[in-house]
């Protein structure tokens, strides 16, 4: 029989900046999870780790925890390497829909785990429920299966996978403990590990659209990351990505997911293709599939062009209950009712474009939450037609509001002259999209 | 209707260092106490205050939600000056048992709510309670009969007083929020301002047996409670006493009350006479019936010395259902049945005499508690024979243990052989025992 920890004594000895013995905290962690350390409790013990952080020893008991306090993926043995990948989240950003058969298509196994959107960042799992019948929540007996067949399957954070961290997510969306970066980092990494992998790639996000506007943030939260990894044996390569403008051109659930489309049919916006193809080259390399990210970018950008990854993705929404129309015009997606063209009103050029706006314009159109439970519209949102350095005319078109009503149209419009700045005087150069890379 | 806050946004502006507006602190607080904001989010917010500290406006404004969450006294007209007495807790610390009669014996009204004890600290109702028949928990209209009558009545913290501070005491105790400024001085101010005082004398503790080791932190908080009461016309005057050594010779509950009457009838360790006189006269100025301090000590003295005092508490226990037998050996309060003499295992001085060490050494004996809910046995305790600075020879003896069980008598064998320190070389003087005087 375990001793029980008394947890105002934890939570004071964390608050007074101490550093707790893997007993303590494992005890106040197993507590929780029993039930014999209260919400209360955990709220005030995860606002000091706010303030006081965790050192290398105590996230690694975290992690643990949190990681064995559910099922691991089966490996099943020998085989293709399993490798993921995982973003901190941004604004349009629909990467994983078209990483994960790309890189299956590249020849390895991806088994990826997602998320659903809140406040200004969308989630992968509310992307792909705007498909029609496509199932993110399945067995992970038939996600097995279809990882089998199609090399790639994709679903939500089940019920057997770490519920320690499922518990202390939901604890923190409440209480003002998000932003932690040792929290952040045992919450992704112990998911991570449950997959059984044997490469991970990390999108580590930085600018306003992101919830780390500076890079020196970003940069600590990829090495707490590629740390936990390497102590595990586990191959971490975090990839630091430019969020101080949207990613690819649409902002809105049903329209990234034509423009993942697009992409995977060697079309799409540059940008978004820059990002997948450096990506995918990080997962080959980490798969050990190719010798150098060179030609990791070389395959990669081959496979796009010829149509495999766009062939494996329709494999893999077949497997999981969806329907696409991909000859189609909009892929068989549903399309919003109304949609507005919005001018500039002013001629020059495009200063900027905040994602941070963009992203919590679409919560009042229905397309976003701000709580766990809420529905989304998928079929809302905006399409860009500007890029940042654009040159434009007063009367020429900046962005179209897709709507569910006319209401949606007003408010959308509003919200794409305050995202988006036309200014007199030179182009501003944005920041480069890959901007970094952190290794173990 | 008032509009919700957004819980989780309020807690993160204060946990970043903003500074609340009164209609988003006003606005969690209301919704904590209606039950829309739960335990988990209130419990993350005090954490955060603990970090980030309130400012003067947000502290006024947590003090009027308190306040008026629950009843105010009846000040009841005209008539004598209401004063009280609040201490922040010590070991020894039995003062407001000679107070409450000797300030009504001089004149004043003093509507007494006292707490209980926990951790280290011994409790006024506990000591109360340890009179046989003393009832604490009285309606307010018997407690204000028995002020009519008696001049003073001590109870606890009733149901319809500040019933905030309750439910937010109650989740501080279990989530390592207990020692933040702000909120213990909300906590002590909202209560006594619920009596309706016309003056409040304030013994703030200071050393290791007090939870303010620091003078400057016990003068951080005298001067905020100073100015709470400032900002409502109250009258409060703050006396800083040092607590390095506990107060008087005995700890343990019986054993205090039959030191208090010592005192009450003129006799008493000189430290507790001391003491009991400053806080006097204090509240004789504070209630304007003496010009001067030093009038408030001759008279309080007089008083204790002439039998009155004795004569007023008498009056109050039989008030409040107890029985004492004031001509009788112990008076009638119940008496452990072993003791043990503990004896000096070396020659020297009296170095030190540790307060922690005997308030957390009664507690296994079953005279302290842990939890709020645990029941205490009013028999044990310590009697100490020597101060500081006293010379002791090998054998002398340094104190009489009361427990209920030859184990008891082990254990505080060993407490006082812990807290008490015998060295050789010279003597060393104790800190002055009343430090310093803060006003308005």
């Amino acid at each position: 029989m375990r001793t029980r920890v008394i947890p105002q004594q934890v939570i004071a000895r964390k608050r007074d900046g101490h550093t707790l013995s893997a007993q303590e905290l494992e005890g106040l962690l197993e507590d929780y999870l029993d039930g014999h350390v209260g919400d209360d409790q955990m709220a005030a013990f995860l606002m000091a780790v706010y303030f006081k952080g965790l050192d290398d020893e105590e996230l690694d008991v975290l992690v643990e925890v949190m990681l064995h306090s559910g099922e691991v993926l089966d490996r099943g043995g020998a085989g293709a390497p399993r490798v993921d990948k995982h973003s901190t989240g941004g604004v349009g950003d629909k990467v994983s829909l078209v990483l994960a058969p790309l890189a299956a298509e590249l020849g390895l196994v991806v088994p990826m785990m997602s998320g659903r959107g809140l406040g200004h960042t969308g989630g992968t799992l509310d992307k792909l429920e705007s498909i029609p019948g496509f199932e993110t929540r399945i067995s992970l007996a038939r996600f097995d299966r279809i990882l089998g067949d199609v090399g790639c399957a994709m679903i939500g954070q089940t019920e057997e996978i770490a519920p320690l961290d499922r518990k202390l997510y939901a604890l923190r969306d409440v209480t003002g403990t998000v932003p932690s970066l040792p929290l952040i980092t045992a919450s992704i990494m112990s998911k991570k590990l449950a997959e059984s992998l044997d490469g991970l790639v990390l999108d580590v996000k930085v600018g306003e659209g992101a919830f780390l506007s500076r890079i020196e943030d970003a940069r600590a939260l990829a090495r707490a990351m590629v740390g936990v990894g390497a102590a595990r044996g586990l191959v971490v390569t975090a990839v630091l990505t430019a969020m101080d403008r949207p990613l690819g051109k649409t902002i809105g659930n049903a329209l990234e997911v034509r423009e993942a489309v697009d992409c995977l049919a060697g079309g799409g916006p540059g940008d978004l293709r820059e990002v997948v193809t450096e990506l995918a080259a990080e997962m080959s390399l980490a798969g050990g599939l190719v010798p150098d990210l060179g030609e990791g970018r070389g395959r990669a950008a081959e496979v796009l062009a010829g149509g495999g990854a766009l062939a494996r993705f329709e494999r893999l929404v077949a497997a999981q209950g969806g329907t696409l129309a991909l000859s189609g015009d909009g892929y068989g997606l549903p399309a919003a009712p109304v949609t507005r063209v919005v001018a500039a009103n002013r001629t020059g050029v495009v200063a900027r474009i905040d994602p941070h706006a963009l992203g919590y314009g679409v919560i009042p159109m229905g397309g976003g939450r701000t709580r766990q439970d809420q529905e989304i519209d998928p079929r809302v949102g905006f399409e860009l037609r500007v890029r940042v350095g654009d040159r434009v005319s007063r009367g020429d078109p900046l962005a179209v509001v897709h709507g569910a009503s006319k209401d949606d149209l007003f408010i959308g419009a509003r919200v794409i002259h305050e995202a988006v700045t036309v200014a007199g005087g030179s182009e501003t150069a944005p920041l480069r999209l890959v901007l970094e890379r952190v290794t173990a």
